[in-house]
């Protein structure tokens, strides 16, 4: 279609501005759900170095989820040991201590070290990956997304009479298309290892590049959305245009930190571990050991202040950052050949009030809250932000979930930007802070304090301690369950909550609100070792896990083949089915055979506990959980035991999962992997399900 | 080069015949080690579906030292248990035994299945990025090499008199590009589920192509070689065309066995195992689980015969197979809708007297040995003949290595084709035989005898039992030392033997002539777990792995640090240096930072057994061990211990090497990971060292 002006025009069901790591998380949601979508940047490319390079525990399960986890484990650095250095009784710095970087048992994934860069080019194959790639294969799927580079919004106007209809695209966003001139200010190719430009240190630059492109109408455009993301950083557009009750808040320290991307020529033993070095009187220095050799060193750099006003950023130059590391790291010796990046930042931490306008324009990653670098945090809880909020919408766009369930973004993502907040505000604190000289020392930080914040923070920075509190996703009594060590924050009241009651003694580590973990299983048909995550991808359907306990015990099988005949028969056949995209099983069987069924938006996953060898999948089994399908034949994939594998040791699943085998229990899994519910095999649990889906999922 | 005739000429180092697995890892080689080579086909294509599938657990190890491993093992569905069904007393199958199907202990890699077209395309993947992908990445590098299709050879010339000089292309092949139609003869077209023209009951069609192709001049050409590898299958051109003296010799049997791929629609409730089924009258079955839902069926068929003749291929067609199948798994029902490929075969078993003419000129996998697929033995074999010669070619060509010890190809392979040969022999019989109807059944096969004969056969069929004999290679006493259960085949006296003596006390489990096995170690620079044979990739070199045992003991350093001044001030500086590819260091930092310095043919690995936290690397080693580069600082990545992990528990590297960290032990791996020497730390160890290299290197 072509408006009178003859600017032209189209519509999508969901317009992504940003394609950094919290917008590309985004797209390859849309791009594996089958949604409608476009996603555009203002930049040439992508990152080629530089910028966020740690990855936590939980964003390596997540991105595992996609098939691309393994990527980033193959390419990055694991960090595995942390070295924590303080100033000896002569002033000299010394090795303290050593522990491991993060507490074993939390996630089969520590915390890694990669570029950013190649974060995004992942997330572009697989984005690519999600459309078959040739004609013969027939999976219904939209046009694939692509980044649509060199493109900027220029205007938003929400039509808020509209947002409440399922058909409406009550967004208008105006599109301008630059040339690579434009979209690149001269200033920015000078040197492409100098970061200073993104730093928090300069302005935004959306001004500049808007001034110098032309205003030729013929490459503007308008396009009709439902629903804008806003996944555009610190300096926002789509934040800006939304008002300034949009503005995110909080405060700046007057701590400047210089960031240096180097392959160090040093004799400090500890180069090659995560090393935390506080100096006497010169300041405090992070080493992160990277991937290719390379070393990011974070330095306090006590030569420029803020002072509470601008800073002179003229003064920070790579060498200066150099010596002051020197100073720190002093009586080692520390040089460079080759500096891949460097930039410097100010510490400081700010929250938006509101994370989406009427549920039809969201704010994602840096666009709502802001802190310091240090603890890695930046680059997972953006794409963490929108990890949550992807599912979401791309299922309201297909008509299967309720569209009140959206409120449950900002209400859940919002408690963990406050949260980070709170994390960022104490760490870098203790971080900047001048080590106590002795136990009368009341300004200086005790090393004993330092340390023991750095373990108790595991939780919060794997992102394993994420815990969402009640709402009609999460079925469980309100209140304060954080873990010790998470960070604590005013908990807002959820407007809805599930009428589904939880029994959480029934799975004592499947804790409502929180991932759902991921322990070794083996499949009953063939005996293989699975992490039970690989068979829960995330392809947009929720599960339900039956832990069905002992099915040696006739009775114990008859109540699971009960519930499996009430979910074959009643449960399911209220909801739609969906077809799966190309890649979403990524570790398991790609789908070469074409069926007419397609597969429930409610995939049942069964995990017994009966030896192995004593069960017959097809005879001891109700149908439900082993489907007949007319060209396939029956369904060998979803039955799973806890029990000894031939090569890869017990996974002992049952006992981590903190289920007994007397009972088992079922667990409703949300499709980004949190637990929804936990309630009982038997028919008593039935209701719960029920009711739980009612309030969730759109009938057909 | 134009020749008289105008028909293009030019040379070429390595020129290899074929595009199969075989063809495709000899490729593989030649773009890692930067030789100019090229490779053809005949076809137009690679294989999409059907012919092999199985790879066993020591090529996973080599495919995974090309970093390829993980691709096959992630797509490929994984066989973990074998199950044996026999008849019962009134005649009816009946499961009789559920056993492992790799002995756990062998091979960190179990065995697994995935059809052979992937593994092409990951071949011609890792051959790609083995070249810079852009102009900005210096290495040096021969042009990159890519499978020429639709070509073939029609004439091969060696000049005996050029053999022995380094700098001569003594071979002369001219090849004939066709168009793809007449690459494609019709009847081929007619179904692509068909492997029937691929069976070893068809003839070979290169004379049908060749005689369909026209004969202007202009598309011929002529190639000098200085190597011609042939791995162009059963029906070799290039074996036939070394002379009737280079024909495979061997037997058939009249045993016919039926394939086919598809996905089942059965009640047989071990589908999803590697099951065995023998009937009591009908004959025998053997079912593969594949990917993709995909089962494999090998289907003796019983209706044809090769009575001593040649067989009726128009009486086999799928639904015979079927029909077959269902017969023996009766009463269990089987149906298919999708059947993907279907072939059949005659059992038998080939193998040549010369895998090369006066070393120039190589023949490998089907070309020099042929037998039945059941085993999954054939693409595997295939694939380790050419990762055999590759290297050994290669380091020729860039005139590192000896000429001489190209004669070890021969020596090694045919003896690993003859055990293959006896191997196939027993386990066919034994498997297309009718099984005993009692103890006084002197015809029949006993199932015990079946079953044992079963499991002895692990250590063969993984390939982790091979065991290469005494040459300049493998310095160890003469003698058998193959394991029970390897077939016993005659051994030919090698002509040159290396000088250097092995004591294979020192490291019970490194065995000159096998395999150096894989084991977990930490880095000692950041602790980080690693499988040692991720820092051993395929990339050409030589390793000396030193178990350096306790050296937080001041003797035991001592002596180590010794050798490694040795080492550093001697032995290596003595050979040449040589670039790494891209891609070389698949599980390691790729190398984005260029240095001047390229590293030794010899690397140097140091595994020992101190407390890691009592060892400073950079202090108390030798820097032989963390060798210094001006640009890039000081090496962290040669250095490893045997220790517990925080995340993976205790790798017991030494206890499972079989080395005692009193004395430690050196172990010098070739560079298919080989043992070749296992020697003493201490000076006593330096001459079987130079001993060994002075054979086989050619010094500076």
């Amino acid at each position: 279609m072509v408006t009178n002006d003859s600017v032209p025009a189209s519509d999508v069901d969901v317009l992504i501005i940003g394609a950094g790591p919290a917008g590309l998380m985004m797209a390859l949601w849309m791009a594996r759900l089958g949604i409608k979508a476009r996603i555009v940047d203002k930049r040439t490319a992508k990152v080629f170095s530089g910028q966020a390079d740690g990855f936590q525990s939980r964003t390596l399960e997540i991105l595992d989820s996609f098939g691309i986890g393994e990527r980033v484990w193959k390419e990055a650095n694991h960090m595995i040991e942390v070295c924590i250095w303080n100033p000896d009784s002569n002033g000299q710095i010394r090795r303290d201590s050593r522990i491991e970087d993060v507490l074993p048992g939390l996630s089969r994934f520590t915390q890694v070290v990669l570029h950013q860069g190649r974060m995004e080019q992942f997330f572009l194959d697989a984005i690519r990956d999600s459309y078959p790639a040739s004609k013969n294969e027939t999976r219904p799927s939209s046009s694939p997304i692509r980044v649509e580079r060199c493109t900027i919004p220029t205007s938003l106007v929400l039509d808020e009479d509209a947002v409440d209809s399922d058909d409406t695209y009550p967004i208008t966003v105006k599109l301008r298309h630059l040339s690579e001139e434009e979209a690149t200010p001269a200033r920015k190719l000078s040197n492409l290892s100098d970061g200073m430009f993104r730093s928090n240190l300069a302005g935004d630059d959306t001004d500049d590049i808007l001034r110098a492109s032309t205003n030729a109408g013929r490459r503007e455009e308008v396009v009709k959305c439902k629903y804008v993301v806003g996944c555009d950083g610190a300096h926002s557009w789509t934040r800006k245009a939304l008002g300034p009750e949009f503005e995110t808040v909080g405060e700046m320290t007057d701590f400047i930190w210089g960031v240096l991307d180097i392959v160090p020529i040093t004799d400090f033993p500890d180069i090659r571990n995560r090393s935390i070095i506080h100096s006497a009187s010169s300041g405090s220095l992070m080493v992160i050991p990277r991937e290719n050799k390379l070393v990011r060193l974070y330095i306090q750099l006590n030569e420029v202040s803020a002072n509470g006003g601008r800073v002179d950023r003229s003064k920070i130059t790579p060498e200066m950052i150099l010596k002051a590391a020197q100073k720190i790291l002093s009586p080692y010796k520390i040089e460079y050949h080759y500096c891949d990046w460097w930039t410097a930042y100010q510490i400081g931490q700010r929250v938006g009030p509101h994370f989406s306008k009427a549920d039809r324009i969201f704010l994602a990653g840096d666009a709502v809250h802001t802190h310091s670098p240090k603890a890695g945090q930046g680059m997972n809880t953006s794409m963490q932000d929108a990890y949550n909020l992807g599912w979401k919408i791309g299922l309201v766009c297909k008509k299967i979930l309720s569209r009140k369930i959206l409120t449950t973004y900002e209400y859940e993502r919002q408690m963990v930007a406050k949260q980070l907040i709170a994390f960022d505000h104490k760490f870098s604190r203790l971080f900047s802070g001048r080590p106590k000289r002795d136990i009368l020392d009341e300004t200086g930080v005790s090393m004993e304090e330092f340390a023991n914040a750095f373990r108790m923070s595991h939780l919060f920075t794997t992102a394993i301690g994420i815990n969402y509190q009640p709402s009609l996703l999460v079925a469980k009594p309100p209140g304060n369950d954080f873990d010790e060590g998470m960070p604590a924050v005013e908990l807002r009241a959820s407007t809805d909550v599930s009428r589904a009651q939880s029994t959480v003694s029934l799975a004592l580590n499947c804790r409502p609100g929180t991932r759902f973990p991921s322990h070794q299983v083996l499949s009953q048909a063939d005996a293989r070792p699975w992490q039970l995550h690989h068979k829960m991808p995330s392809d947009g359907r929720f599960r339900i896990v039956i832990f069905a306990g002992d099915i040696a015990d006739a009775e114990q099988r008859r109540r699971v083949n009960e519930l499996g005949a009430w979910l074959g028969s009643d449960l399911l056949p209220r909801y739609p089915t969906m077809a799966l995209s190309v890649g979403s099983d990524p570790h398991g069987a790609t789908m070469k055979f074409p069926t007419d069924n397609q597969p429930s938006i409610i995939d049942v996953l069964l995990v017994h506990s009966a030896p192995r060898q004593e069960i017959e999948l097809l005879k001891d089994l109700h149908s439900t959980y082993h489907p007949f399908d007319s060209k396939l034949g029956w369904e060998y994939d979803k039955v799973f035991v806890d029990g000894p594998s031939y090569h890869e040791g017990d996974g002992q699943a049952y006992k981590k999962y903190g289920v007994d085998p007397q009972h088992g229990a079922v667990v409703l899994v949300r499709p980004d992997g949190y637990v929804g519910l936990v309630t009982y095999v038997g028919s008593e649990g039935w209701k719960e399900l029920e009711q739980w889906f009612a309030a969730v999922l759109r009938p057909l």
